[in-house]
């Protein structure tokens, strides 16, 4: 098994922080992106969308797209539970995940791809489209800062793959779009305090 | 068990297939978004970003989130399998389903509400983002044909909530977009054929 890995990609980085969290050993391949690697024909076999990560597995079979990595690597190694314990807990953290990747992963994304240099010429860049998704974005986390009160993390008592997707966001927001949570959003602030210290948080 | 359906989203037609393949009987509640039903602080407290569908359990608990639904009436009824057999088709499964979410549903979405009279005054429309996701729809198209070459359905030989996904994909293409599959691309055509005609297909 060996995952294609882009290393500054928020969704290569939630796959690898997954992988940190259970404690996995596999092998990371970097594909150089800006070289044009995932265009060849021999990457495009591999995942015809030619986007990163990718988990190779040893009879050749080819898993893409980050949850998907996440949930077959869960089957196989249960321990620690980032998916939920149960069938209830297992349904809300598929809710939060997919709102902490639809009001924070996707627009942050969005953003960069529409203002950043590395995008001009390969997409339509419409910078309106960006500043609308900025403005999203900071009423979101007004929303997320009220639901985390009285909460560990954002599915709960335990640390689960939708505090994994946000951090990615929050990582992407801070370190590329000059996003930062605001000072008064205090749960939000204990949150990202919380999660950016655990030893994976860098992986 | 109830289900709080909106009916002509294709999130919540996306559930209420899903629900007609496994045979469940669930009712439904139809929520009126334009009288602002879900604006309500009784709709608000059971989903706090007032959207549909919702599933809310006898208990009280609430799971927003389409694929947070199927997952959950999936592990309360198992068969037909919709979701993969092992877990390998598990994980491919999930990578198609996460493929015709964000190739085609959310283009789709993001379609309608920058041109449609309804989201006037709601969102920034921006026509020109409009423009570009159906050029990015239409070259989707192209390579989704390619890839159901030899396959009877999008996940391979089973039809699964990948299957389901793009269909109320491309309904909404159809019947509010004006995107139409063109006739030279037989397998998309031959697959559409194929799922359209399924008993549950208008549920």
């Amino acid at each position: 098994m060996k995952l294609y890995d882009l290393p500054p990609s928020p969704n290569a980085r939630r796959v690898r922080i997954f992988i940190a969290e259970k404690g996995i050993d596999i092998p990371m391949i970097p594909v150089n992106m800006m070289a044009g690697e995932n265009s060849s024909d021999e990457y495009l076999a591999k995942n015809s969308l030619g986007r990163m990560p990718l988990l190779e597995l040893d009879d050749g079979s080819c898993i893409a797209e980050s949850m998907a990595i996440c949930r077959y690597l869960d089957e196989l190694h249960p321990e620690p539970p980032l998916l939920g314990k149960d069938t209830l807990e297992r349904a809300l953290v598929e809710m939060w995940q997919r709102r902490m990747e639809f009001e924070f992963l996707l627009p942050m994304i969005s953003i960069f791809r529409h203002t950043g240099e590395m995008w001009k010429g390969r997409i339509t860049q419409i910078p309106e489209m960006a500043e609308a998704e900025g403005k999203n974005v900071k009423a979101r986390m007004e929303w997320l800062d009220k639901e985390l009160a009285g909460k560990q993390f954002i599915a709960g008592e335990d640390y689960t793959v939708a505090d994994i997707t946000a951090q990615t966001a929050f990582v992407m927001g801070k370190a590329a779009l000059g996003i930062r949570i605001p000072d008064e959003l205090t749960n939000l602030n204990e949150w990202w305090a919380r999660v950016s210290s655990r030893p994976t948080a860098r992986a």
